[in-house]
């Protein structure tokens, strides 16, 4: 049996954005998808539970993830603080993401379906968040307000550099999203 | 042909929300919802499509209302204040709706389909708030921050007021979550 292969793996990621941005997400087949990549639906399952996966596969992890990174910002910073660390440390986990979040975005924004699976995600994001963001010690409502806040900022800094990531890095980009909401919300 | 009373649109509303949080909202039948409000069933029909809709009757003009309202507020106020002023407007359409504010909230968070349905409601309103405040200057992917960021505020102020309505109003929530906000976001 063949061995875990990243490479495959994008391969297959690849192939399939390719294929949606093409025919549409609701017309690309798994049976193309492989072709594409040139190879088998079994390898294809080994990744992936089935199309839609393709563009989620691992975001199961994020809550935990992104919940663990506030945890473990500097106990010294305050909430908000401590959660716009932990999104510049958890944004090396979509590095290798970023090259095909463009397409990604459009693939979503096409399809009612996947802007509900997409909201779902982060709303398991924001959730996980607000419990982090409480054991530092913010009441109940703080806490959602600026988990929604930074779900925000990482959206709005996560899209700004996948479309010039050659140009900075993603903890500029989340900075300088955070001080330009800063100064709109000061009138 | 009975006129439209809005009395009986309440008394069914509050029929519901006593059931779904009595039994359960998957639980809970519009047969037992009529019976409960001493009304029939061609009278629940003139108000509301089923009983998810019990919970979320005009909710489908939010989006409009709300993009309006940001264009209407104030030319000189820059987008963020803008939105600010945008909400506070609209809290007046809320007003009928905080004594059962609580009650439809832990109803929402005892179902994921409702919770999805909420986020859909959420999003159709932060589009278009994107819309009106690109109508007023702001880029898009400011716009979209914005939005997201008014939407919290937005949520954040109205369950703190619903918590407690007698004891401030609407306008100064939304103003004292905006400073919260605005501190938490000062280094």
């Amino acid at each position: 049996m063949p061995r875990w292969d990243p490479e495959a793996k994008e391969r297959l990621r690849a192939a399939a954005l390719e294929l949606f941005t093409e025919h549409g997400y609701e017309n690309a087949t798994v049976t193309q998808i492989t072709a594409r990549a040139g190879l088998t639906r079994r390898t294809f399952s080994r990744y992936f539970a089935d199309k839609r996966d393709v563009l989620f596969a691992g975001s199961e992890q994020l809550p935990d993830a992104m919940a663990d990174a506030v945890r473990h910002a500097d106990p010294a910073l305050p909430p908000f603080q401590a959660l716009l660390a932990a999104l510049v440390a958890a944004g090396d986990l979509f590095a290798g993401l970023v090259s095909q979040a463009a397409q990604r975005r459009a693939v979503i924004a096409s399809s009612p379906e996947l802007q509900e699976r997409e909201r779902t995600k982060l709303a398991a994001v924001t959730e996980a968040v607000v419990e982090a963001l409480r054991e530092r010690g913010a009441t109940e409502s703080s806490a959602k307000m600026l988990a929604q806040v930074g779900t925000a900022v990482f959206q709005t800094a996560f899209e700004r550099w996948s479309d010039q990531p050659a140009d900075t890095d993603f903890a500029t980009q989340v900075q300088e999203a955070a001080a330009e909401l800063a100064a709109h919300l000061t009138p």
